[in-house]
């Protein structure tokens, strides 16, 4: 949903920290994001970020508002973050796994802002009051309040993350049944040859690297290299000719 | 899982930046994990970061190590994590959306380590060699890397990441229909009272307030509330007794 993800206002109220506005910046940047508004940021804090050796284009051309309603006016959605402290929530509060799901549904069809408030008390309930919901991230309760650079980057992630990624198979590709046998007869003429193997219990041992070879789970191409040093190594054993 | 949580190792090999390393343990803090391990961190950075105002105790009680060998020696499963440049990986590869899937998965029977290499390079070839496979946060490739700090907070949230928590229904409790009715009727009452209604489309008016009231979704809650207000206006217009 690239183009979609252009609907998105990251809007940051009263942000003091230049650190925190840079953070916020590059991990838009990180998930493909484009759009950040600053709302009554410290002056010298948006001055400092602004001209930061490697601030971004991103940051040059954030917009700056006076307000919370000026800069979320032309937004279908607004959706506040809190960290849930003992203040009385008066909204539908949301997880972000949630919140995330319903913020993709309606950038597909309009404007977006994701308000985060300043680092020492969050968003005021005046700020709160232009939210039509508001989302928290999952901290735990003795410790919820996150870092603002932070909080921005885990909200993105959850944006662009992918569920059907996290069901993909594997890609890499496993050794065959034949290369794991071809290793096993490598390696147990090398296990011959030095001595380890005990003609008493040539046949169970022979059993026992079989099974191991197989629990290895080797990848194809790894199973190639394995194999070479094998037979090096059963070479220089002097169990096969070179 | 929060046992679980508790065999996860983050490891920071060879950080420079003092304010990564408190980055790193707030967010530990704010998901719930306990144990982090540096290697090779710059003496200086180390120092000022343990004894910045508001370390945290998961920073003093951070384990050293001289090698990523060291610092991983009693996992199971060692990770790395990747911005993926140009370098050519020896590695599966895999999104962070599965992997924290199988990292999970191991963390039930065994510890996990999972390292973060230094802000300007990474990881080096040696560091990812003790590592089974590597991960990457899903940024674009036109900027890949991320904020220290905030690459920690993000693999760490897929870890607490709930599924169930995204596909949860709303518990708020909408308005029933005889809410909705009821306060379609007040704002009629008012909208009569105010001329709003003219007699000749009154019929097709109550449909379309109807439909409207309907379409505004609202909470029991929020129900209560509009109707109280409705009421006092369409009292204030005459249309009702007090």
């Amino acid at each position: 949903m690239p183009g979609e993800f252009n609907r998105l206002r990251v809007v940051l109220v009263a942000t003091r920290n230049p650190l925190n506005l840079g953070a916020a910046a590059r991990a838009m940047s990180n998930f493909g994001f484009t759009h950040l508004r600053v709302v009554n940021p410290y002056e010298l804090a948006f001055r400092e970020a602004r001209s930061a050796v490697g601030a971004s284009a991103l940051l040059a051309n954030a917009e700056e508002y006076k307000s919370v309603a000026e800069a979320v006016a032309d937004c279908t959605l607004v959706v506040g973050t809190t960290a849930v402290g003992h203040r009385e929530l008066q909204h539908p509060l949301r997880r972000l796994e949630y919140g995330a799901r319903l913020i993709r549904k309606q950038l597909a069809s309009g404007r977006v802002a994701m308000l985060f408030g300043s680092e020492k008390v969050g968003l005021s309930n005046e700020d709160l009051s232009h939210c039509h919901w508001l989302m928290r991230i999952p901290t735990r309760e003795e410790h919820s309040s996150m870092n603002l650079g932070q909080a921005v980057a885990v909200c993105l992630y959850e944006l662009v993350r992918d569920v059907k990624a996290a069901r993909s198979a594997e890609k890499s590709q496993r050794a065959t049944a034949g290369e794991a046998e071809r290793i096993t007869a490598v390696l147990l003429e090398a296990l011959h040859a030095s001595g380890y193997v005990k003609p008493s219990t040539a046949a169970t041992t022979a059993e026992k690297v079989r099974r191991l070879v197989r629990r290895l789970s080797l990848q194809a191409a790894d199973a190639e290299v394995l194999l070479g040093m094998l037979r090096q190594i059963a070479w220089k054993l002097g169990s096969r000719k070179g």
